[in-house]
């Protein structure tokens, strides 16, 4: 990179996606390197690559950026990302910058800044096609050969009133095959969903899983028509989601990142660590009760980490689904019932199986304590598997009630029920039977 | 519902979108309403309908269908779907119906059945526009409007060449905006992304994402255009994908289903039930060697848990991190080994942090061993978190090279090496030095 002739840089880089100048960006090793870089790509692709990159490394590039630098970038952007890029910057740069732009894109970027980042509003671009209620079809294509150009990935036509409340939508397909001096009303479809701008970004993606359309309109509480989303932004959002979601589920930050220094990550990692440390030591709380018990009978000490550990992997399956299906509405307070039911069903039924095997071989391998042993383990082993189901359901259902995220912290709940409940029931009942 | 009249009930569901008509099939409890739905259902939207139902409830429904019902439903979708459909019913039904199809509509539909169901080719449709390079803005949008009418989402149109190469693509924003004598192939991108009916669909997600479009063309090995997937095909792809490494991280089959009997959830999470059994016994199999010891010093049972448990959260996080960034592309083999020693310093670190908080609890809570104690549980804490950052980052690499999903019974293997190192470091570090 080094040898390279600036002019031969500038105009390669500027052959590329905004997303491939963030892969490149993203795999540097060195400050200058990546400096170096910055500076040879061309202002138009320059913001978009930046959003792609992960925050922390945005935001570390971002403070060497003055207003003139920022004002340049924000220039080729849309009005979504130029949101997205002045809320990435230091605010005193933003604001010099937000002074200079003209006061109709100000306002428009003020607007979209004003909404939570995670919600309709946060997503939408404010650049869309509006056409008033009462024009034809040709005063609509008019306009829209006059004005429209600058538009990407334009594909529905907003058909509102004087009001500027949405009245309904129509596709660029439909004014394509449609006559001339037909009026908008009369074509424009009336039920086409809508979003409202304060709606959770999750809830968007699955309006547009649900109805597979291309873009959805963003309207106000008074039903104003306030901007669009593309479906594009929402497979990044999906992505996010998800990615969210499995984080959480497996005690991670939802900030983690690959790009991260070790010490950062080793942070973050570490507060959830530190908490699984705690809820590890309630468990062998648990287990120093019955110290006595075990120093008479070691074979328990051998066993007792498996019927902890079933207890622990059936749980985290039904966690998995329950908060999956929450994610994609598939499980609802509607159906929670049914769905805790069908939970703890499950648990009973592999209590029972586990149970047969994990006594059978447990009384083959220890065969001073023989069927007593077998039995202990059995038990336990059912109750655990059964409270295993019932954790697993309740947790993030009971999360969700509560308006927390159902995934958040609901993994390190459950291992802590299964441990205590797995190692009390069977060194409880091996307490009561076998001494 | 059974007290409804038929023909309000048949307007009633005719009024609903395909995925709201599946929601209400599945919040049925008894299997004639279902039947009693389904048979209310208009045909044009019944297809689409089912097509959203998980798949074993679908398989259920459709065995009772007989070729006459089946080519009703079949009429009303596009090629895609019909395709999905009829490789979901019986075998032979789907011959039959075949065979009544018009030989083109059977050819395309046969094409499409042939891919596999992950790929490119199985998720294109085959209703798109073509236009030939030597055609000109105004017959193009003549020959749109009097064929391109019944093509759902039309947001590009396509230009092939005489041997059907794709040359580039046009979107309908281009048209609109374009003289009517400019040439198609001055017009058209030629750099506009594709895919290869081949390639895996986790492939398509990502090309989707990366160049933000709305439809993407499909072509064969030859270069021919075959097809085309849009935005709203592959959100259900991305959810797809997402819920298969999560379920597959928490060892659940990927078919798991809500809406599953118990008995088959049972029997399904049965499987890596049994399989973690295995696993449970190998690692009790390492603690059954130091009998003697933990006869001697019961404290070590109290604390060797946590030693474990610690290795198995911190290496799940490491999995995690790896897994979602293969799905999501930002791990690769080329920077295979940067993120293999970060994940490995990481465990360094935090065992370093760990080992000094475990080491002094331990301390404290036994003090008739001390210091000692603390020191032998500090190093078999370092040691299993240093594991754990290797196995959590190896396991899901080396599964990718072999080509097995990365995800696939990683969990379960990384908690067998974290339960094995963890009872084995603690537990033989205490007999050489504690007794």
């Amino acid at each position: 990179l080094a040898k390279w002739d600036e002019t031969r840089l500038r105009e390669l880089l500027g052959e590329m996606h905004a997303s491939e100048l963030a892969e490149l960006l993203l795999s540097c090793r060195k400050d200058e390197e990546r400096s170096r870089l910055i500076e040879s790509i061309p202002d138009e692709l320059l913001g978009e690559a930046m959003l792609e990159l992960p925050e922390g490394m945005q935001e570390d590039l971002l403070t060497d950026f003055d207003a003139d630098e920022v004002e340049e970038v924000v220039e080729h952007l849309d009005s979504d990302d130029a949101a997205d890029f002045l809320q990435a910057v230091d605010k005193g740069v933003a604001d010099e910058v937000m002074e200079r732009l003209e006061p109709s894109d100000r306002r428009e970027i003020e607007q979209l800044m004003s909404h939570d980042e995670e919600t309709a509003g946060g997503l939408m671009q404010a650049e869309l096609f509006k056409v008033r209620t009462g024009w034809s079809v040709e005063k609509v294509l008019q306009v829209l050969r006059r004005f429209g150009r600058e538009i990407e990935n334009l594909n529905y036509v907003y058909v509102v009133n004087d009001e500027d409340l949405l009245e309904g939508v129509l596709s660029l397909h439909t004014l394509l095959f449609a006559e001339p001096d037909v009026m908008v009303t009369d074509l424009a479809d009336r039920d086409f969903p809508r979003v409202l701008a304060g709606q959770d970004q999750e809830d968007v993606a699955r309006i547009f899983e649900k109805f597979d359309v291309l873009a959805l309109p963003v309207v106000n509480d008074l039903g104003e028509l306030i901007g669009r989303i593309t479906a594009d932004d929402v497979i990044d959002v999906i992505h996010e989601e998800a990615t969210e979601d499995m984080y959480r589920l497996a005690a991670l930050s939802d900030q983690d990142d690959l790009a991260e220094p070790v010490t950062i990550t080793a942070g973050r990692r570490g507060v959830w660590l530190m908490v699984n440390l705690i809820t590890a030591i309630a468990a062998s709380l648990v287990i120093a009760q019955f110290e006595a018990t075990i120093a008479q009978i070691v074979a328990l000490a051998v066993l007792m980490p498996i019927v902890a550990s079933m207890g622990g992997i059936a749980g985290t399956q039904t966690l998995t689904v329950i908060v999956r299906g929450i994610a994609l509405g598939r499980v609802t307070f509607a159906n929670a019932r049914r769905t805790l039911i069908k939970e703890v069903s499950v648990g009973l039924v592999s209590g029972l199986v586990f149970a047969l095997v994990i006594g059978t071989i447990a009384s083959l391998w220890f065969p001073d304590l023989g069927v007593r042993l077998g039995a202990v383990i059995a038990a336990a082993m059912m109750l655990n598997l059964f409270a295993a189901g019932l954790a697993g359901a309740l947790i993030p259902l009971t999360l969700k009630r509560l308006n927390i995220d159902p995934a958040l912290a609901s993994g390190t709940i459950l291992t802590t029920v299964t441990d205590v409940v797995g190692f009390f029931a069977f060194l409880g009942l091996a307490t009561l039977f076998l001494i």
